[in-house]
């Protein structure tokens, strides 16, 4: 898989993208990734990329013509035509359920803007698909754009050392990750639960399952409306709501 | 305000906080960014900063000890104790409204979490709010670090040239952003609407509004349904509507 992206901050994708697991994930030549400076693909004598906006108004706007000569540019090298996405606050939002569909394309390139934005025409001749990463104002699209690039590359088979570390994460299975703890077995008074030094690996994974649910129930119930859960799974969250109304009652 | 980020990667914040807007925003101090590597509150001879699970499992948790260590070191910095947000999958999921409430923080400090997570017992005894960018698994809480802060001193006084700017947002009216053109009037056959060049800039506010209605409608309904729109933009919204019929049976 290869991913191009076209910014004017190259070197911040480099910083956060070329290392940890992503790193990795290069040196070992399972993924690709060009960072292309929008600016050296400026006709322009002083390498302008943007101008005024047309009808008035604050800021500047980004302009075609830089960010078509890097996508022919791109085209060029790669030889076919790739997915092409633009990070806007006005795209579908991104989830896990997206990054799958993604990992499987083997080019895409992505547009990060800046400024005001880019001017609209760059979206209707050229962009297959608007993302977001939230309901929130950044300053441009390299952030989302690495949220995204990393999100699918550790999708990617080989990516992470264990495949199995994939089914224990949030969201992947629809339920918030159980919690997790580590030495020492006490640390300012607060311990880690009995069970999990216990080595009785059934009900380990029971514990787990339980905390699971329930982490998703305090934290993101409506994740849950979203779910088939099997008949043991049930029975844990009436459990667990139980529990919550014996601690409400108790907080009275 | 005083942003302490607790990292493995600090060089991966600096080098996204530290160009374009935000940058500017910390060489004139209306924000300060201090990034501290876990590893170095490590008492461990090797810098050790993880450990196994317990009760078994893939990966390494995070322990508490260094980011005690480096949470204490923080306080004696500043005097104060700091709001800590943790960046997690299993938290409330940042909005622009968040971002509003957490821009009136005197001392925010973040923590990022890697491997398969960090020792529960940070959250119950240090964390004060965790805290999601959206339902999508990422190797660690760098990059939602950074759009926390990127969103949040953005609404800093003074970091926008133009404190207007906040105003044409995406979200920042509970709608997208109308589109933006610039030069030149022409693009590969793509045309500047004429309005934007007529000069009359009572029309083009109104059709601005019109097309920031219209952006939301087609690409975020559910974002109308939380606002309370004045008799002239539910007139909008009306013809709206009858364009998208009209366009609909035009496509049959």
């Amino acid at each position: 898989m290869r991913f191009d992206v076209l910014t004017l901050f190259p070197e911040m994708l480099e910083a956060v993208l070329g290392k940890s697991i992503i790193g990795k994930a290069r040196q070992n030549e399972i993924v690709e990734m060009v960072f292309h400076n929008i600016r050296d693909f400026s006709k322009d004598k002083t390498k302008r990329v943007e101008d005024y906006p047309d009808g008035g108004g604050l800021g500047m706007v980004m302009q075609c013509e830089p960010i078509y000569h890097c996508i022919e540019y791109i085209k060029s090298d790669i030889r076919v035509k790739p997915y092409i996405i633009m990070m806007s606050p006005k795209g579908k939002v991104l989830t896990q359920e997206k990054a799958k569909e993604l990992a499987c394309f083997e080019n895409i390139a992505i547009i990060c803007g800046h400024y005001e934005g880019i001017d609209e025409r760059v979206n209707d001749l050229f962009v297959d698909e608007e993302l977001s990463i939230g309901d929130f104002v950044l300053t441009g699209g390299e952030i989302p754009a690495m949220a995204l690039i990393d999100t699918v590359v550790r999708l990617l088979p080989g990516v992470l050392k264990e495949e199995g570390s994939h089914s224990i994460e949030s969201f992947s299975n629809g339920l918030l990750e159980y919690p997790q703890y580590t030495r020492p077995p006490e640390f300012m008074g607060a311990k880690v639960p009995d069970i999990l030094l216990s080595g009785h690996h059934k009900n380990i994974n029971e514990w787990r399952k339980y905390q699971s649910l329930k982490q998703t129930y305090e934290k993101r119930p409506e994740l849950l409306e979203k779910l088939k859960l099997d008949k043991n799974e049930l029975e844990m969250l009436k459990a667990i709501k139980k529990e919550h109304r014996i601690e409400m009652n108790i907080d009275k």
